[in-house]
Order: C-alpha cells, then structure tokens, then sequence
C-alpha cells in the first residue's frame, strides 16, 4: 500500500530555507507569497501502514523539531500529526 | 490561498536519501517497506496561485531531475506534474 508522510518544521520552528525562498520569490518577480515553510515529502510502499507513524517516530521525522502527517494514498488520512 | 507543492525525484533519477532509508527500516524493526522516495515540500501562502508552477520551475525545483505537484489546499488540485 502506498503512503506518503509530509513532514514540516513545527510552528515556532525556524525555517531558514523557507525565508530563503520567500526572499528570492518578489526578485523573481512573484509577489504576494508569504508564510513560505519548507519540509520534507516521503513516499513508500508499505505492508502495513499503520507502521509509517512508528517510523516517522524513528527514522524519518525528528519529532523535537518537525511534525508530519501520514496519508495512505487512495485511502484518505489515517493519522494526523503528533504536534 | 494556500497551496502545497510536492517535489519528488523524478523517476529513474537516483535517490540516495530515499535508498538510505529503505535500509534503515528493516534494522529498525520495520520490515515490507519499499519504493523509498524523499522529496521536498513546501507549503506558501499566495495571492495568486496560478503563479505557483511558474515558481516551481524559476525557484522552487529542479525541472531536469525533479518534478511537481501543486495543489491549492480546499480548492484540490489545481496542476500536475510537468513531468
């Protein structure tokens, strides 16, 4: 089964990426972006999704600094963040 | 507006991020993981969202190993990936 966990720093979290990019955007010619948060997207393919929250725990996330959301695909959400 | 870009490795394109992690898994316990990909998210508030993809292939991604997804949150998806 396919799964897909988003990961984002937690609100209050600094996001050194993000103010990058929404620095960049109005030099670019884009304005009116704002709120810019940069995280990380995972796609597996899992036996068992109900381990993916388990792994984000682990492995994949760090949960001091990140939240994430775990969407099995073509089933709709079955976890919402720890955070 | 809220919208939500999903990056990811393109296929065939080599993710070393994403093969790490699908070793690490069965050492952790985690068996029947596969297909591992790592990509980027990020998550802007916009104006104007039909200015989203643009800004994906200027800024936000790499269109030669990477592609897209945008999605604006509660309107759905409005654009695929270019790839």
């Amino acid at each position: 089964m396919k799964a897909r966990v988003l990961i984002r720093p937690k609100q209050g979290v600094l996001d050194p990426q993000g103010q990058a990019v929404e620095r960049a955007l109005p030099a670019l010619g884009f304005g009116g972006a704002s709120h810019v948060r940069i995280g990380r997207l995972v796609e597996l393919e899992v036996d068992d999704p109900s381990q993916v929250p388990a792994m984000c725990e682990k492995l994949l996330a760090n949960p001091l600094v990140e939240e994430y959301e775990v969407e099995v695909l073509g089933d709709g959400p079955v976890n919402g963040s720890p955070a």
